[in-house]
């Protein structure tokens, strides 16, 4: 059978930024599925039309075809009941519903304040027309203000990761002693700064940038 | 056998406020165990000095004396295994870390900008002084200079909530279906802004307000 997933990537096809896609890449990992990528870019609406919707992550499961990472990973627990859970139990399926409005809510947030610029320097050109009025739209001001901001937002990010670097400092993982989705969730929102930043944002040696290596050795992903 | 619980008091000695205190009466009350509470205020030492230590919560459980609410939540879970547990499996333990560390790196911080001088304004007389030496050091300002800054702690203060009302706003409980030690450190934050707060920080009728509600009903406590 064969399974596709949707992918954003930027100019160079290689460079794979969504944290949405990269927590669905983890989950599929957890999971021990295998998939094909293909490369997708903000502008390449008709591409997934077949979706009902606009937006990355698709998968196509066989004859299923799923959207929403949230919806995914739903969908994945529910079907590949043999493979690990993603959660756990019902209170830690419902705590991880809390660790992903925190990502959403702030670490999200306060990265997306540093990334804009630059994310649209390394789109295809074909995205950035789109990318510039979407962003410029919902953050109310120009790419050019946000990137003159960008110290303050630095701060911003470092200070909102206070929680996770304390509980990363008690324990291996968000999810205990083997990563869950809690972690696949987390991990999503760092690897886009990761990849993405113009500057290094945090340390490989650092406890976020060895947490981030240990995840995907788990996942034999590097 | 006899169960105390030494309970931080202001003046009032019904008015029981401390953040940690409440994690374990609610703690206490989900493993069905019934205690007397002691009240204590900051500046009597000496009557913990047993305890080895100078802070409460201070349980005394039969021959055993147990300290910070994190070893008794853990000391109630390991002694009392037929009583429902206070987390779930190994990964809601892990994530009910993360919900701890957001609470008292975030949640804690801004509510002690607002709080402490509505709780100066509320001690007993013997422990004003004590508060005021050691929160004016901790905080580098004054307890006036805070009072002034009210405004904006409380805008801090309804920011810093997102995570937590995206959260409760699909689900009952922080932990699910039902009532876990992430909801009773929560409940705690919410509990001493509730009681000491000297405006109403949130109503009553708020989704918060329904699910302190819903936690103390949850227990048969009010």
């Amino acid at each position: 059978m064969r399974r596709l997933l949707y992918d954003l990537a930027a100019d160079d096809e290689t460079v794979r930024f969504s944290p949405y896609c990269w927590r669905t890449k983890l989950a599929l990992a957890h999971k021990n599925l295998d998939y094909e990528t293909v490369p997708w870019r903000f502008t390449d609406k008709e591409v997934i039309a077949f979706s009902g919707q606009d937006k990355v992550p698709v998968l196509v499961d066989g004859d299923q075809v799923i959207t929403d990472s949230q919806m995914i990973a739903e969908y994945l627990d529910e079907t590949y009941t043999n493979e690990p859970p993603l959660y756990g139990d019902e209170p830690a399926r419902a705590l991880t519903n809390f660790v992903r409005s925190w990502t959403d809510r702030v670490l999200h947030p306060v990265l997306v304040q540093i990334l804009v610029p630059d994310i649209f320097a390394r789109l295809a050109e074909r995205d950035k027309q789109y990318f510039r009025a979407t962003r410029e739209a919902r953050l109310r001001c120009t790419i050019e203000e946000l990137a003159e901001r960008r110290p303050g937002a630095i701060a911003a990010f470092q200070t909102a990761l206070a929680p996770l670097l304390a509980t990363l400092g008690t324990q291996l993982f968000v999810s205990g002693e083997a990563p869950g989705y809690a972690d696949h969730i987390v991990f999503g929102a760092l690897q886009w700064a990761r990849l993405m930043s113009s500057t290094p944002l945090f340390d490989a040696g650092s406890p976020l940038g060895q947490w981030m290596q240990a995840v995907l050795e788990t996942y034999g992903l590097q």
